[in-house]
C-alpha cells in the first residue's frame, strides 16, 4: 500500500503490564550479537555459530530457572536411538500411569540442542504431574530434514510402549512447535495413536513465512526476526510447504485436542492464529490463549502474565489427560 | 524505545486469504473522509458530523446485505421507553422459547443509530434462528454517558419479561461490545440474572486505549484510529476507566460464557484479548478467536474468513442455549 504513517517504533511497553514484564519487553534482547553466516554450505561458519549462539542461550535460560532448584530426576537417556534427558520432580511417582510429556525444544531447528535442551525442559518439567522426556534432536547444519522429524517420531514410538496414548502430551514451543505438529502429521499417516493433546506454543508451522505478522510485527517483536535463511538451511532442498516442513498447510483432521499460544506482539502471531483456525475448521478441539503485548516466547516464564498462561495450559492439559 | 525500524507502512494483503478479503483490505476506508468536530462542545458541528457519517456508514451497510433478502419481519417498537427494531426472519418462529437476542450496535457511541442501526441488524438477524431486538440507544452530542447504557438494561429488563435468562443472548460489536459488557456488569450489580450468552465482537472495552494494539496497530488497521475524543463526548466527564464506561477494568466474576472475536490487524485487538484473558481469569467461561490479517469489524460480512468465524460464533451459542 502506498499509505505511510509514522515510522515503526517498536512502542514502550504498555502500562498495564507488570513491572517484571515491562522491563523485560524494554530490554534488549540477548541475542543479537550472533549472527548465521550467510552462506548455507558454509558448514564450519555455521557451527561456529551455533556454538556461540546456544552459548549465549544457556545463560539466558539457566538464569530463568528458580536459584533453590527444586529436587528434580535427572538422566541422560538414548531413547530408540536417539539422545533425550528424562525429567521426573521429586514429588511426582515414577507409575504406569503416571502422565508423560514429550517436550520438543525451540531454537529455529539449528539451536536449542544439548544442555540447553535439559535447560529448557527443567523450567517446564518442575511444573508439571508427569515425567518429561525432552528430545535431544539432531539439526542442522549436519543433519538437516527430516533428521530432526526421524528422532522425534523415535521417541514418540517409544513412548507409545510406555505409556497409553491418552497419558502422553506432545508439547513443543517455537521451532518445537514444528516438529510437535509435524511429529503427529507423520504419526497419523503411518497409523500411530495420536496422544491425549498437543501443545503449541508460539509454534513455527509455517517456514515459509506467509502470515501477515512476519511483516506487521517485524520490529514490534524484540525476540525474533526472519528465520527464512535457517528455514532453507533446515529443508535441504525440500520444498519449504510441505506439510512435515509447514504443518499449517498440511490436512489436520484427526490431531488430538490443541493449546495454542501467542502474544500480539508475536512475529508468529499469524502462524498461531492461522493455525488455531485450521484445527477449528478441521474439526479438531483446539484453543486459543494471547498474551497482551507479549512477543515471541513469552516475558520470559516468571512473570506473572507467563504463570498466569502456564496456569491455563495445565487446566488444559488437566481437563484431558 | 529508540529502536527505529522501517517506516510503518501498511502492508499489502498477505496471500494466504481469499480473494475477496484481500480486495477489502488493500481498498481504502470509505469513511475518512469525515472527521468529527475539534470542539467538544460545538453540539451542532456534532450533529452534523452524525448525519453526514450515519449516511455513508448507512450506504456501506446495505451494500453488504444480500441483494434478494429473506423474508424477515421488521417492527420499530418501543420497549420500556426505548426505541427498537424487532427482526424475525421468516422461518423462525414467534413462540415463548425462541432464543431472544439483544443486539447492541457499533459506531463509536455516536454513530450507527436510527436506520443503520436496523441495517446492522438485519445481516445478523438472518444468520440466527432466533428474535433479534435491535437497541437504537440514545447517543451524544445530545444524551452523553449513561444515556445509551440506562436504555439497553431497560431493554435487557423487557427481555427478562419475556424469555427465560437461558434463552437470551446479548451481543455487540466495538462500542455495542462496550454497552454490552457494560450492560450485564450493571445488570449483575442490581442483582439481574445474566443471559445463557454474551457476545464481544472486537469489543471497545477500554475507553482509555491502554492496550498495546492502539500503538502496534495504528496505520495497520484500515477502519479504524484513536476514538479518544469521541469517548471524551460520551463519558461526559465521567472517569473514562470507570467499569461501567470502560468493562475491563471491572470484575468480571459472574459473567456468563463469552465468545470473543478480534483480528490480528485489529485496533482492537489488545482490548480483546486482554478481556479474554481477564474473564478467563475472573472464572468465565471465555472463548477467543482471531482473524488472520483481519482488521477492526472483519473484511465486510461476507467473505470466507467472515463466514467461517460466524459459524464459529453460531456454533459457540448453540452449545449455550
Amino acid at each position: 500500500m502506498t499509505e505511510t504513517t509514522t515510522p515503526r517504533l517498536r512502542p514502550p511497553a504498555p502500562a498495564g503490564l507488570s513491572e517484571q514484564a515491562r522491563q523485560f519487553l524494554d530490554a534488549e534482547t540477548p541475542f543479537t550479537s550472533h549472527e548465521p553466516p550467510d552462506d548455507p554450505l558454509d558448514t564450519e561458519g555455521w557451527l561456529r555459530y551455533v556454538e556461540a549462539a546456544n552459548e549465549a542461550l544457556l545463560q539466558v535460560l539457566s538464569e530463568r530457572l528458580p536459584t533453590a532448584l527444586p529436587e528434580l530426576e535427572r538422566e541422560r537417556r538414548t531413547i530408540n536411538g536417539v539422545p533425550t534427558f528424562v525429567l521426573r520432580p521429586g514429588h511426582v511417582p515414577d507409575e504406569a500411569d503416571t502422565p508423560l510429556f514429550l517436550d520438543i525444544h525451540g531454537g529455529a531447528l539449528v539451536l536449542g540442542g544439548g544442555e540447553a535442551c535439559a535447560v529448557t525442559a527443567t523450567g517446564a518439567a518442575l511444573m508439571r504431574k508427569a515425567i518429561t522426556w525432552a528430545v535431544d534432536y539432531r539439526m542442522p547444519p549436519l543433519h538437516p530434514y527430516p533428521a530432526a522429524l526421524n528422532d522425534c517420531l523415535a521417541v514418540y514410538r517409544a513412548a507409545l510402549k510406555e505409556r497409553p496414548p491418552e497419558r502422553i502430551v506432545v508439547s513443543g514451543g517455537s521451532a518445537g512447535g514444528n516438529l510437535a505438529a509435524a511429529l503427529l502429521l507423520r504419526a497419523r499417516d503411518e497409523g500411530l495413536p495420536m496422544p491425549a493433546v498437543l501443545v503449541l506454543l508460539t509454534p513455527e508451522v509455517d517456514l515459509t513465512e506467509s502470515g501477515d505478522s512476519f511483516r506487521t510485527n517485524l520490529g514490534i517483536d524484540h525476540q525474533l526476526g526472519s528465520l527464512i535463511e535457517v528455514n532453507r538451511l533446515y529443508a535441504d532442498g525440500h520444498d519449504l510447504s510441505h506439510p512435515y516442513l509447514s504443518p499449517l498447510f498440511a490436512e489436520l483432521a484427526g490431531l488430538p485436542p490443541t493449546y495454542l499460544q501467542t502474544g500480539t506482539r508475536d512475529l508468529f502471531l499469524s502462524n498461531t492464529v492461522r493455525m488455531h483456525r485450521k484445527l477449528r475448521a478441521a474439526g479438531v478441539e483446539a484453543e486459543l490463549h494471547v498474551g497482551e503485548a507479549m512477543p515471541h516466547g513469552g516475558f520470559g516464564g516468571n512473570t506473572p502474565e507467563d504463570l498466569e498462561l502456564a496456569a491455563e495450559l495445565h487446566g488444559f492439559i488437566e481437563r484431558h489427560l
